[in-house]
C-alpha cells in the first residue's frame, strides 16, 4: 500500500511563524509556530523552523511521506521562489527561500505571498468552495488580497499581483509610514489605520466627549475602539463608519475589474462583524455601476486565521506548476 | 477541399457600427459600416445591418463559408449575449442581441463587451501578441478596459469584469451625468473629461490668458485643447498634465491588482501622444510599490481603431466558448 501523503504549510508573518501538517482533506494534524522576528539571519530561522519541524515530520512516518512545503509569506514571489525586499520581515533584500528550504528539507518547496495563500487556502477549504472568481481581502495589522478569477489565482507578470491593500484610495490623503505612498487602502482600513483614525477624529473635535479619551493615546488599539463601539461611543462608532466608507469604496472600485461573486473579508478587523461590514456592503453597493449592484456577496471568511494561511500554503504543495518561469 | 473559413466582426458604437469580413489569419477582406443611433427599434437594426452585410456575405462565398459572428457591444455581457442597460445605445433595457442574430443570420453569434473585444484583437493581432498578462485601455469618448490574465480575458462572475472607467480615483469630484458616480476615471480621461478639465481650468483663473479663450465654451474638445497645447498655450498644457497625473494614479492601482506586463493605451486620446503618455507614465511609476516599479511597459495601439474592435470581435468567433452559462 502506498504510503499516506501529506504537504507541510508555513505561514511567515512579520511577528512568527506558524506551521502544520495537513493532509489531501486539509485535515492538519500538527501545528506549532516559532518567532520570526528574533532571526536576524535566514540560515538561523531556517535552522530553528527544521527542529520545530523535525517531530511533526516523524509523527507522519518521516520526510518520506511529505510531498512538498508550501510557504505564504509577505512579499513572497511565486514564479521566483524569493521574498523580495519584505518591508515587514527582518530579512532584507531578495531572499531565494524556495532554494534554501529544498536544500534543508530536500523536498519540492512552493512559496507566493501570504494573502494569495490565504485565498487558495479559502478556495479549498473554506466559504469560496466551489467558487471561480472571488478576492479575498485580509485586514489585519496591513491589508492583503489575493484574487482569484477563471478559478486561478491571478498572479500577474511577475508573481506580485494582488496588492490591493497599496491601491490609492484618497489621493493626497494619509501617509503610509511604511511604504511612502498616500492615501492607501491599507493606511485607513488595517488595525493600524483604525487606531489612526480614531486618534484623528479625538484630535479633530478636542471637547467631544468620548469613552477612548480615557485611553492614553499610544494605547489606543483597534480592539479598543471596538470595546467602545459596542459600548455605544459615538466618536467609535464613526471611526467604524469612516472605515467602511473607504473600505467599501475600494472594494466597489475592485468589483468594477474583476467582476468577482463573492468579496471574502478574512483578518482580525473582521471581529468587528457588523460594525465594519455595515458600512462596507453600504458604501460598496452605492459606487457600484447598477450592471453589480447586489450582486456581490461579502461574507467574513469562516476558517481560523491561522488555519487559513496553512491550509492555503499546504495547497501549493497539491498544485502543479505548469507555467512557472525559474 | 474544405472552403476557407471566414468570420464577421461587428463593433457597436453608440453612434455607429463598423464590420468586416475577417480571416484566420486577421485580414480583413471587407468593411462597412451603418449608423446605430439612428435605429430606435433594434429590430430595425439588425434589418439594415443584415442588408449592409450581403454584399460582404456574398463576396467571400456566402453565408456557407462564414464560421460565425463575433461583437463587440457596450454592456455587452458575454455569457448571457445580451446588451445589458447600455446608457450609449438606442436600446434600452436587456436586448438579447446574440439570439436575435442567431435568427437573423443563421451561423453562431458571440458577444463581448467593445473594450475586451479590442483587448482581444489586441492580444491575437497588435503589440500585446504573446503577452499573457496586460490591461487595455481604452479613452474614447468614455474610458474602456479589458483586461488579460494568465493568458485569458477576464469576464468575472457575470461577464461584466472591466469596468475601470468606472472605478473612483477622486472620491466626492467630478459628477459623471451618465452614471451619477463621483470621480470616476472616465469623468477625467475621457475625451469629455478633458475638455470639462479645460473650461475648469479657464474658469478657475478668469484673466489669464490662452489660446482655448478663442473659442466659444461649448465648441472646446479634446482635439481643440490638444491643438493649443502643441502650439505651447500654458492651460492646455497643464490639461494634460492634470489628465496624466488622474491617470497614472489610476494605473498604478491597476497594476497593483492584477501586475500587468503591459497597459495598452487605446482610441482617440492616444493621438495627443507625449502630451498624455509623459504625465501618465510619471504618475503611475511614482505611485507604485517599489516592486512593481520600472516593469511595466506603457503602450500605444499600434492597431487602426475600428480594426482592433473589428479584429477583436471577430476573433470571439475562432474561440470556443467551453465555459459559458446560457
Amino acid at each position: 500500500m502506498r504510503q499516506q501523503e501529506y504537504a507541510i504549510g508555513i505561514d511567515i508573518g512579520g511577528t512568527n511563524t506558524v506551521f502544520g501538517i495537513v493532509d489531501h482533506r486539509g485535515d492538519i494534524s500538527y501545528r506549532g509556530a516559532i518567532s520570526t522576528r528574533k532571526h536576524k539571519d535566514v540560515a538561523d530561522y531556517i535552522e530553528e523552523l527544521a527542529g520545530a519541524l523535525a517531530p511533526a515530520i516523524d509523527q507522519v512516518g518521516g520526510i518520506n511521506g511529505i510531498r512538498g512545503i508550501g510557504i505564504g509569506a509577505p512579499n513572497g514571489n511565486y514564479y521566483k521562489g524569493t521574498i523580495e525586499y519584505a518591508p515587514n520581515l527582518p530579512w532584507k533584500g531578495l531572499i531565494p527561500l524556495q532554494q534554501l528550504m529544498n536544500e534543508k528539507f530536500g523536498v519540492p518547496c512552493s512559496l507566493t505571498n501570504d494573502a494569495n495563500a490565504a485565498a487558495v487556502g479559502e478556495m479549498m477549504y473554506g466559504v469560496a468552495r466551489g467558487m471561480r472568481d472571488f478576492i479575498m481581502i485580509t485586514l489585519g495589522t496591513g491589508v492583503g488580497s489575493g484574487i482569484v478569477a477563471n478559478g486561478q489565482l491571478i498572479y500577474g507578470h511577475d508573481g506580485f499581483a494582488g496588492e490591493l491593500g497599496h491601491t490609492t484610495i484618497i489621493p493626497g490623503g494619509r501617509l503610509h509610514k511604511g511604504t511612502g505612498l498616500r492615501g492607501s487602502l491599507e493606511s485607513y482600513a488595517s488595525a493600524t489605520g483604525v487606531a489612526l483614525t480614531a486618534l484623528e477624529f479625538l484630535d479633530r473635535d478636542p471637547k467631544r466627549d468620548s469613552l477612548l479619551r480615557n485611553f492614553a493615546k499610544e494605547e489606543i488599539d483597534s480592539r479598543i475602539v471596538y470595546d467602545c463601539a459596542i459600548q455605544g461611543d459615538e466618536i467609535a462608532k464613526e471611526v467604524y463608519e469612516f472605515t467602511g466608507e473607504v473600505l467599501g469604496l475600494s472594494l466597489a472600485n475592485f468589483v468594477m475589474f474583476s467582476s468577482p461573486e463573492a468579496i471574502i473579508l478574512f483578518g482580525g478587523m473582521t471581529k468587528a462583524g457588523d460594525l465594519i461590514l455595515k458600512p462596507t456592503r453600504e458604501h460598496m453597493e452605492k459606487n457600484l455601476l447598477p450592471i453589480f449592484q447586489n450582486k456581490v456577496q461579502l461574507l467574513f471568511s469562516e476558517l481560523r486565521e491561522a488555519d487559513a494561511a496553512i491550509l492555503g500554503a499546504s495547497a501549493l504543495v497539491w498544485e502543479a506548476k505548469t507555467d512557472k518561469v525559474v
